[in-house]
């Protein structure tokens, strides 16, 4: 399912702007293929020039896959690592061998197993860093390909009506003609406003957002994967991993473990729930936990 | 209470606004609810795309609530945490343990208590540091979906006067009504422009002014906490806590402390006072202490 | 008195608008009460909801005192210094205590007496930088708030215009009316251009400008005074002291104690000389040195 | 041959644009030698002044040369470079001796010559690093080139337009004349905005876009040169340059590596087929060297 | 003699306007002493207020100044550092005395005399270094006073052009009489275009396209300087200067030398060479040298 923000976005946009025209005149008027094509193929043309037909594909790739992601609730993964912690400094970390193949995320997976396989810290760290720095590289190319089509968009509106305008000019005659002609040249001006304004820009922007948020979740696993492995005390840890987790959600999480005690028992409780309801809402976790 | 001078300058710009317009015509020409619509709902549904519903909605709380805060005398708070040190100099970090409950600030309070718990310095440091990181990365977003929305206000005020424009060229036999049209097509640019220009954008820059204020009393707070936990001398302290107090009152502040003597009674005097009459002004403290 | 290259050139810029509008028709056509209040009124609006009113008067009391600021020489400034140097390594830090009254320059003035009082190295260092940093902190707010008026000013034109052309094509069958009503309209947008093209946009830049080169002499006085505290050879300090100083003077300045003896006679008639005209400019003081 | 994405997109551009005008009138009004005069002159007489002549060819000749040139797998270097340090480490650095002469790449040919030679680390380290950071230098310039050359392009074209209004207003006296002649005056608009957002805009982007590729391939070749000369673990080599490869390539090379057994009989078939087929994509290499 | 490509470029822009006009119509009516006034003094005063007159007076001796030095050849500058490298390896730094009278680069002049008085390594590059900081920052705001006046331009094209506008809508009865007015008015923003984007823009760019060369030059100075005064190998020593020169003449430098043998007659026939003709052209240089 696709993020939800977008789709009502999107939905509340088009409404508008059909509101805005039919309250007013036909929208028959303001359809217009040429128009379309001219902003289309332009900003396709562009980047293309640009950047590479592989590029638009893997930008448009990426928005789907994020906005396709299963939302996550940090707190529930920092439940499953404060977890693994406390079964690491008794067990060891080898106790986590059989866990890894429950793990959904890429990175957290790929991150353990290397713990598992006794990876030195040092080697460790650099890998998960590198792994995070490709990542952004990669997202970023895609997003400056949305941003470099948002800002031709409006450039290639006014090359269209700049076309019509001297089409238009030619036969002046008649002053009728004159502002049907004007009419259309504009449309060209309209769809490339519209596309930058509420399709490609806002589009890229949440691609950055989007993107930031999948790389802070990154930068938790690792400081929760390097602690594991350093041994560290599990409080220290999620004291550590806390610090990217939003105010009001930390808080609550705070508040919470306050007051909850830790038990052996709780933790499997909670590993099994984990494992037969991944990625789900930390609040309702919690519930069931409380339930009993 | 708000913000005062955000108050008055929004009364003043709308008062401006209509004198212009009472001064050449009728007010009521100038109010268009589908320009209304394009505008706002163009801009929520830019936003929403780009970011997401929540986070419009933490940006407004976020300026409501920092413009709504009791106005602070960063040189009370100096007076404050310098009468702690002196405190803790002779008796110890834990005598400040029942005077937590009374602090206000949040950061503060907490800091202080962390401190009171025994926390190292290090510990300590970081904690308070990734405290102001991570609040100040909130208040970031915060201001980014308010700037994103003061440049997309002139785009959909663009759109909809091209919408208008088009429907208006269709049929441009009566010139008298073409006038009226491009009259009512410019109002969007008009409202697009005057919430760009005197809501949305200065909005964002406020936000921006006072989390700046906000930040830098959160660092004299970490300066103060850190100095006390060193045990280092109240009046070393003052000179590092200093720099956050812009030099005006910085100035007014040293002057009067070269003639003031500290003694244990103005101390307690000065506590009493700060415990019933919280955040008030340093200059009537000042006064009421002078008075005796 | 004022910066003379600012009021020249806005007499320059007056006297070019009015000839321009003179040569080609009445003046008293570009008279508009109501488009200065838009203009005025509404970068004062934005700027207090922005910023706070304090600010505005802050930025343009900083501009008014930095350009009312006598000229300075930082040729004289180093005279003074490197005799002050020669001074203190014969007869210890505590000679120049009678000397600090006559110093005009509150940094300069301040960092001697700490100096004096005898605070050690690094301290004294971190109190120069952190007053340095400081006062470029407040003076960039002012910057900003004026780069801020500057930006919005072309705005606020463009609303009083689009105001006036809505009104204006309202009745549009009389074309001469229409004319002249688009004729005031436009007043606006000239008045916005104006205002950031020729008053805020340059003061501005004067206001960046002027803080650079009064952070430079800071910088130069704190190299002094951290050389005088140290000991060090005044010929050391010299150099490195030279490099704030622009290269045509620096060249004139070796050039000249290349071919000067530095004799204790020398350095007491220039000191008497300095004690009576302070901030007089580095050739004239020469002149008279020379003279005898 | 030319980068494939660039010739698509402009045959693309050209159509589209083409296509926009014939269906609604005749090309022929869209060609103008004059207007052609303007933004081609006005470009290259900018940028001579700007730059020089010989940096308007290095940047054509840049963006020629890269795109040009042969596409590169950066896993088919990878697995040279593995193969490389393994023969290193069995029988010394001097093995490499007689490859060099087939190594088509400038700089990783001269790398290995100096590591041959002897160098120390350092010195080959800082000879590797300067190379990569003058040819960035030199890229540089060649993107800002272009990039200026776009954003002259729309001013030459309003150039261009204001001259042929001026002379149209002239006689303003027949109507049909009027429309002809700021028919026009917008071609040359029309120009400017097709060459700054079809031509100079994408090249710049691509130009840039290509280089960070060979900068990106460079310093992985700096990676394996160094991690050779330092006799490291070649799996280690492996793992470390890996990150300069994309993500998707990353995973099919480290999952067909885990698979296949590297043997000498391997290393001795795969360089033979290596300097047979130089630069070949990997999958290819990787089929031939599967199927025996 | 001025910079070549300037001049051309400039000749190229004023013949290209010309053509575009007087194919067209008469040269006369682009013909404005008011416009001219509005532009020329607008910029001047607005740079006045935000910088002073110095500053543009400055800006233009530093184009002035750069565009008139003799053209460099960094190669020869490279063969004499490295036969005074020879030189003093072999006889001791003073042995460059009685050379630097010969010497016309201000920069290395200084440098090398300092290395022959005898000052240590970290005072002389301490010094070499702070003169290239000095001559940058002296530089760049002549750069800055250059763009602002480009970007200060159009406003002023457009402010001349709406006061035009102003004027010609006041009696708006004779149609023709518009035209022509319009017509006038748009002059203005004609200048200002022309002098934003084919004067001072292009100027200020090639400021510091020259600024950045002469800065590379020094910095190549300083390298050998300190190489020199280290008693490094003259090898070496190059190495580390090559990193300055463009690649192709890198190359052509390294493969000179590849072939020609270093020896005392060689070196001494260079010097004199150098002695009469300096700063000529390497190539030419050689080709002498080769000739015997």
């Amino acid at each position: 399912m696709l993020d939800r923000s977008t789709i009502i976005g999107f939905i509340l946009g088009v409404v508008l702007v059909v509101l805005a025209i039919v309250t007013q005149g036909s929208l028959l008027i303001f359809i217009s293929f040429s128009s379309a094509l001219i902003i289309g193929g332009g900003i396709i043309s562009a980047t293309m020039v640009n950047y590479s037909f592989e590029d638009i594909k893997t930008s448009f790739t990426a928005i789907l896959s994020m906005m396709g992601a299963k939302e996550v609730d940090l707190r529930t993964d920092m439940e499953l690592l404060s977890m693994f912690a406390r079964r690491v400094r008794t067990d060891g970390i080898l106790v986590l061998d059989s866990d890894i193949q429950h793990i959904e995320d890429q990175y957290l997976k790929t991150g353990l197993q290397l713990a598992v396989d006794g990876f030195k810290m040092e080697s460790l760290d650099s890998i998960l860093r590198d792994e995070i720095k490709s990542r952004e590289r990669e997202v970023d190319t895609s997003i400056n390909v949305m941003y470099s089509m948002a800002e031709s968009a409006p450039a290639f509106g006014m090359i269209g009506t700049v076309i019509g305008m001297i089409l238009m000019l030619q036969n002046i005659s008649d002053p009728e003609a004159l502002g049907a002609g004007l009419s259309v040249a504009l449309l060209t001006t309209l769809y490339g406003a519209i596309v930058a304004n509420m399709v490609m820009g806002p589009l890229a922007g949440k691609l950055g957002y989007l993107s930031e948020l999948d790389l802070n979740r990154k930068q938790m696993f690792r400081t929760g994967i390097l602690s594991i492995v350093e041994g560290e005390n599990p409080r220290i840890m999620e004291k550590k991993m806390l610090i990217h987790i939003d105010p009001k959600s930390r808080a609550e999480y705070i508040k919470y473990h306050e007051g909850a005690r830790i038990s052996k028992e709780r933790d499997e409780k909670f590993y099994k729930l984990w494992i037969e309801q991944q990625n789900k809402e930390w609040d309702d976790l919690k519930a069931i936990l409380e339930a009993g």
